[in-house]
């Protein structure tokens, strides 16, 4: 594969948010206490088994509704361009979002989850068990954002 | 969108690691040793700006030479399916794969990186900020796979 190779994925399940539109989703879902549900299409239902003991979640969907692509984000604030890959954005080449959320229930095919933060409608390509031994760090630098969220270099508690 | 409908992405650059094979890459990154290039085609290289600044990244990627697909897998040890969506494993209907690595140096569109654990010119689709006031949860349980790594459920110090 090179640069104009075409990787083909296709969703997996859909999310039902409270939130009815990208503007109305909260920029980040830490905290959250709203619960969305994360539909996985019936083909797809054999690969929850044994879910429901896994107490969170990664989310990883497709920002559907992003429809601008940028390099760069500038802060009102700091009127300095920025990379979006030292960003959470959507509008970036490929807009991936990834989410951590925790798992609420389950009901067949329906994953009721806390701390989603995507609008209605998002189309989910992938769910992966959140394992603290392969995915936390300590020490970690978040560089420019740190001038702005100086909280979110460390664990936050809820 | 719905089930039918295809998600294109195009790979933002490659991964030149020592595994040749993704029979040779480790299980899982965490803690490795050995250095990865992340090569970003320079297309893409201005939304790096400033990547300088955080100290660990989130990759994520397609596993290209995964040809096998599957909702389930079975230890030898238990004999027991699980759902592929409770694992780690490549052969997912999506076939992405997300690591946590550490920055070593940037050389304009090269990122050093550590405890990457892909093949070679495995295509990367993005590469995100690693931010633990986002990502870090405490209290996780980690289903099934405590039974085989009991370690995981919680940070492992290197």
């Amino acid at each position: 594969m090179d640069k104009h190779s075409i990787v083909e994925l296709r969703p997996i399940g859909v999310v039902h948010s409270p939130y009815k539109t990208p503007e109305e989703a909260p920029c980040q879902g830490r905290g959250l206490v709203p619960v969305s549900e994360l539909e996985i299409f019936s083909e797809y239902e054999a690969g929850l088994k044994d879910i429901e003991g896994f107490s969170h979640l990664i989310v990883l969907y497709y920002f559907h509704r992003c429809e601008i692509r940028s390099l760069h984000f500038t802060m009102p604030q700091d009127r300095t361009p920025h990379g979006i890959f030292t960003t959470r954005l959507p509008n970036r080449p490929n807009p991936l979002g990834l989410s951590v959320v925790t798992l609420v229930a389950r009901q067949a095919n329906i994953l009721r989850v806390k701390e989603m933060d995507v609008a209605d409608k998002t189309p989910i390509l992938d769910i992966k068990p959140y394992v603290p031994g392969i995915d936390e760090r300590r020490g970690v630098k978040i560089g420019w954002l740190k001038l702005f969220w100086p909280h979110l270099s460390s664990f936050q508690p809820d």
